[in-house]
């Protein structure tokens, strides 16, 4: 069976080594990790770069039968956007999905923090500046993410995990990999290479 | 035809009136325009409350034939994660994908201020403080978000508003409600309902 692997580790410059050890995590799991690529540099392509580092992740997406996306928050309150891209668009194929983050403070905590003194009260809750409502759910992030694991039958694994070691650290990473090992075994895979 | 209306405007006080304008802009093309709506308050439900907003929601995309996604920069250099969650998800389906901003200045140029003297060169880009590499596609967003609208058969509307109206300024978004009525035109509905 064969997982995807999102989050903006791929931004790190020893990205290989991090893939490299997830990946490992994977395989004691009896699990394959794929993990994002992009495609050979082709300055002749007729399309543009970026077309064609989409269409490689797509297809690599739809040749898994799960995502692990790595939710940790990604300069801001919320998580690296490439990776709720691909957690919305695994869900909508129906493949299990799991997440976690490094960062234990929930998300309106971060957005609070974030907003500062511009916050004002709007009813019991609190809007930013701009008239926006803070979401007040309790949760990690805006409710689409966990809603979108929790509807595909994964989880949210959450540590919190000194900010140096933030985007190495695997542990909520493994405890993600465990649950996917779990639900992945008691169902055929969904795609036809694996 | 349905058109899921994505975007961080749910947030806004008057988001009722928003929607009716949108819609009013969608009525004006023959396309219905579907602004997502929370379920009633039910405090005796077995579900937590954004288990039963997130399944309506879900249920309301997979009802559309297509998606208009808000794509301006919410609370940081990126969109509002639930909006990306849901293009990625509508994406998925092989549904026709529209998106706009409100903001002309791309991501790299919105992440380098937002990084701001911490920025650190690597190779020919640049970095965060945390070695994070700043994208350099010359986008508006992350990679994924225009891969996603392109390979859908959309495009991206982009005009500069004055940050007063950035929230309320229905141009591009009419633009995008242009496009998708050609396009949806010219193909069956994709969903039972419509």
């Amino acid at each position: 069976m064969r997982i995807y692997l999102a989050g903006p580790e791929v931004f790190l410059a020893d990205c290989a080594e991090i893939a490299a050890a997830k990946q490992a995590v994977c395989a004691a799991y009896g699990l394959v990790g794929i993990f994002p690529t992009e495609p050979p540099s082709a300055p002749d392509a007729a399309e543009p770069a970026w077309v064609r580092v989409y269409r490689q992740l797509e297809a690599e997406m739809r040749g898994c039968d799960a995502i692990i996306a790595n939710l940790t928050p990604f300069r801001g309150p919320s998580a690296d956007p490439g990776t709720v891209f691909e957690l919305g668009f695994m869900r909508a194929l129906g493949k299990p999905a799991f997440g976690y983050t490094n960062v234990a403070a929930r998300f309106g905590a971060r957005t609070m923090a974030a907003i500062g003194p511009a916050a004002r009260r709007r009813g019991e809750g609190w809007e930013d500046a701009e008239g926006m409502l803070v979401e007040a759910f309790d949760l990690h992030d805006n409710l689409m993410l966990e809603g979108g694991l929790h509807a595909a039958g994964g989880c949210l694994a959450v540590e919190e995990v000194p900010a140096e070691a933030r985007w190495r650290d695997l542990g909520a990473f493994t405890r993600c990999v465990e649950a996917a090992a779990r639900v992945l075994r008691a169902q055929p895979s969904s795609v036809s290479s694996a």
